[in-house]
């Protein structure tokens, strides 16, 4: 079983200082302290278990270090940056394990970037070495690249030409769409297995910048500083402490405190449970400083976005998720009313960007999400974006009118998708009117009104409910699971792309393919035959 | 051999009629007239037979018919519109096979789309019974839905639940971005076999309207009507026709008048060729309307669509493709400067847009394309888009300075690709002023300022361009060809997302991966499966 949660006293693969407004993220993976045995994580290369550490840095540094305005991310290693994804870890992989792997280092990449764009941590990659494929993918999402020019230290794409697929994690977008290296530029680069280094790679805007060995540290620590100054982060702290969640694992069920997923993989069914705020909450940015980590809106989605990476992972039969929100939909308002009115300081601030994110981790979840809508559950505000996010939601229509959903202002703009639109925009594409009607609806919205208003997608009373909503489950759970995959890939993202949505449609489902494509993972393809005696054999077919 | 030229007195599949500015385009599949005799076309199935014959007449309404104005596309069967794309077909075609069949077809249906967006040709989906799958994607691409009442005729996209692969043809696309059906309907009635019918199919924005089998003809009628009278299409003819390219094939070339695509199978490259025109050319509308389809850049671009047609289904190994443009740069800028006067007439129009097709065509093949640009050559203006549409170009770097490229109107907007953006905009991604910059300059780019301008990637001189360029040729062909495939994909299409590239990238990409997954076409698959004996056994992990 695969578990995701770390802290920096046990890290192996990284090191993380913080010297006043600028933190130092330094590499230096260890080779046998990989996920597995059967790989050694030579020069720096990593598998997930390295970026696990990773996500979780950057996690502590927007929480636990308001203080820090820019990361300086380089590598403790001489003359090595880094040399990307561990090539046997891939080798050895399952086709779902390889996409696994992929869509959390991506989520990770794009966590780096939300947090420049929305949070004022920027990043700097120092690269002091040979640095290569998923290595310089992890610069590309930094905000500024800097290579040593020693006259040896490149950049370099070598998935291609070596091993026969793509720099899987946002490289190719990022080249061209972020960084804006022009197209028949980057298409050279991608085959070049020594990569560019020096001049070129700057003029190729491949980098931003070089500076000689002698000059390479003072070149770091001035660009770092002037990262840091364009921050609008705190200039001091305190931050909060992230404690452990410390869920009681079971054989069938992960129950944390506001959270509950139960597993029935007889079924290949799964319930994953959100409970609403109980008791008296913090209105005041004070208040929900000193509650830290145990603040209801931080703690129910730090355990939610948990629970969804262990059912990524140690999971992968378990198709079809039923998504419920239990308790009071009023309390889930009001701390949605105490975040939309504190959204300007810092902590509220993460808190809000770090529930976008556990939302959008869940539309990248490749499982079938229906979320069911029963008396007594809390679909209100930011909870009702989980059923905004499923495929579809079934609400129960009682006679008493009891059962209903509710919308906040937290479904109006700080929740957004991949696709940079809210749910409800997705949800009524292009259709501005609507969205604006729903949300100035005064107060909640029984099942009748909400199926009429287009907010949920079927309600079913007390006569048909139980068979409706068992058959709808039963019936996803029979489908094609691949088929289920694309089908919720294609529909879920209406609206425009974004490079997120590039990465993770595009770049991915093309990597995807070639990741079960004979002349990549086949006895005799590159990613087989690489470091083997003798050249890859290829079916030279064109798709 | 596949070919893709035909014509309407031939036609084994399609009916179609004009009457006045209402063309019928009928469908009546013959059984026995597909590609193979390993399958039947039963209930007006398809296969890439019977859309070749529907992408020539779309031409031909195009450019032989200027007085239709509206299309309705409907079926000679009984009860039945469509079953979409033939099972049997799908079951027994290789993976490649597949892709290209969905490349096409996507084409097809986006060119329909194209003629209504750009040439007032307004299409009609007369839906006279069921239709299924591909069936309902052909009426996706319409301009409006309308689908007989008849308690039995209903529409669906059983794809996914029957078959374990996509609708692939744009459907899934289509509904939320196209026809703004909200994502949880979509994602029901995709999983739905026997479909949607009557006013449900209504409220749900999946057809336009329904109207009972003794009203249907008359509403066709009425709102074909309609659709005619937004065309800004002439009133009457004539137009021009189309006659056969009648190219000379040999067991190594394929040689047009103004194209020559040259195999080399054991290097596995082939050089396409395109010849500028020589002597008087049309300057005005009559002029070339007398010329009809031996206008050069009519005749040029239809047979350089049909090169890269043949290269695409018959050449499947060849990997790398070399384009060359002869002649005098000169005389394509007088083309353009003739093409951009005369763009409101609507013969004019129909070929730069046929034109804007074709380089999209070019763009969309899974080939590597290199432009060498020599002494002698005509890369000049829309011939210039060979060399931006390449993924490198390379260019002679000549003492003498002949060896020149020039920009004309034709680069600036007329022609651009699916992003929607002009190849100069992608190339230079949101640096509008570098594109204007070009667009002003005066007179042709000497290769040292071509390089300089980055109009092309290397400019080698005589000492290093055959190696450079042989070199070049030899590294790409020894690449895996799907990561090539891949990379292109990815690297091609910079900037905004648009309806056209999210089916050609996101919903492509992932029916190419579930068209390689065993639970798709293993021997247990559900396209296997389908129609036999037992159900279909599927590997229950989610990826």
């Amino acid at each position: 079983m695969i578990t995701f949660e770390t802290r920096p006293d046990t890290y192996h693969h990284w090191k993380l200082t913080v010297d006043g407004p600028i933190a130092t993220l330094s590499m230096d993976v260890r080779e046998d302290a990989g996920l597995s045995s059967d790989y050694r994580l030579k020069l720096n290369s990593y598998d997930l278990a390295v970026d696990i550490e990773l996500a979780d840095a950057l996690q502590r540094l927007r929480f636990e270090h308001p203080e820090v305005h820019a990361v300086v991310v380089s590598s403790l290693k001489e003359r090595i940056f880094c040399a990307g994804a561990n090539i046997m870890m891939l080798r050895g992989s399952s086709h779902g394990a390889k996409v696994n792997f992929c869509k959390f280092t991506n989520e990770t990449r794009l966590a780096m970037e939300d947090a420049s764009a929305h949070s004022g941590l920027k990043f700097l990659a120092a690269l002091n070495g040979i640095c290569a494929g998923g290595g310089y993918e992890l610069a590309l999402a930094c905000d500024e690249i800097l290579l040593v020019d020693d006259g040896n230290s490149a950049v370099s794409l070598p998935e291609a030409p070596l091993l026969g697929v793509l720099p899987g994690t946002g490289g190719l977008t990022r080249l061209v769409d972020k960084r804006r290296v022009r197209r028949d530029l980057a298409d050279y680069f991608s085959t070049l297995v020594e990569g560019v280094k020096g001049k070129r790679a700057v003029d190729w805007r491949l980098v931003d910048a070089v500076a000689p060995t002698s000059r390479f540290k003072d070149a770091v620590q001035a660009r770092a500083r002037a990262l840091a100054a364009t921050s609008d982060r705190p200039a001091g702290g305190p931050g909060i402490t992230l404690n452990p969640l410390n869920p009681t694992v079971t054989e069938s069920a992960v129950t944390y405190s506001a959270v509950a997923l139960a597993l029935h993989r007889d079924k290949r069914t799964a319930e994953l449970t959100i409970h609403a705020p109980t008791g008296p909450q913090p209105s005041t940015p004070a208040a929900i400083l000193a509650a830290g980590d145990q603040y209801w809106a931080l703690r129910a989605f730090r355990e939610l976005d948990d629970a969804l990476l262990r059912l990524r992972v140690n999971e992968p039969e378990i198709g079809t998720v039923v998504i419920r929100a239990d308790g009071e939909g009023d309390a889930v308002l009001a701390i949605d009313r105490t975040l939309v009115a504190h959204q300007s300081h810092w902590l509220v601030r993460e808190i809000i960007h770090h529930m976008k994110r556990t939302l959008k981790r869940l539309d990248l979840t490749a499982r079938s999400f229906f979320a069911f809508i029963e008396p007594g559950s809390a679909f209100a505000g930011s909870l009702f974006e989980l059923a905004l996010a499923a495929d579809r939601s079934y609400m129960f229509h009682d006679d008493q009118e009891e059962n209903v959903v509710a919308l906040s202002p937290m479904n109006a703009g700080p929740l957004p998708m991949s696709n940079g639109l809210t749910r409800l925009q997705t949800r009524f594409l292009n259709q501005p009117e609507i969205v604006a009607g729903l949300l100035a609806h005064d107060g909640p919205f029984n099942a009748g009104d909400a199926e009429d208003a287009g907010l949920v997608t079927f309600a079913p009373d007390e006569i048909d409910w139980d068979d409706e909503v068992r058959l709808a489950v039963e019936a996803r759970a029979a489908f094609s699971p691949d088929a289920m995959t694309g089908l919720e890939a294609n529909l879920r993202f209406a609206g425009p792309e974004t490079m997120e949505t590039k990465i993770f449609g595009r770049l991915t489902a093309w990597q995807n393919w070639i990741f079960q494509r004979p002349n990549a993972v086949g006895a005799k393809g590159a990613l087989q035959a690489y470091g083997q005696q003798g050249r890859p054999e290829f079916d030279w077919k064109r798709t």
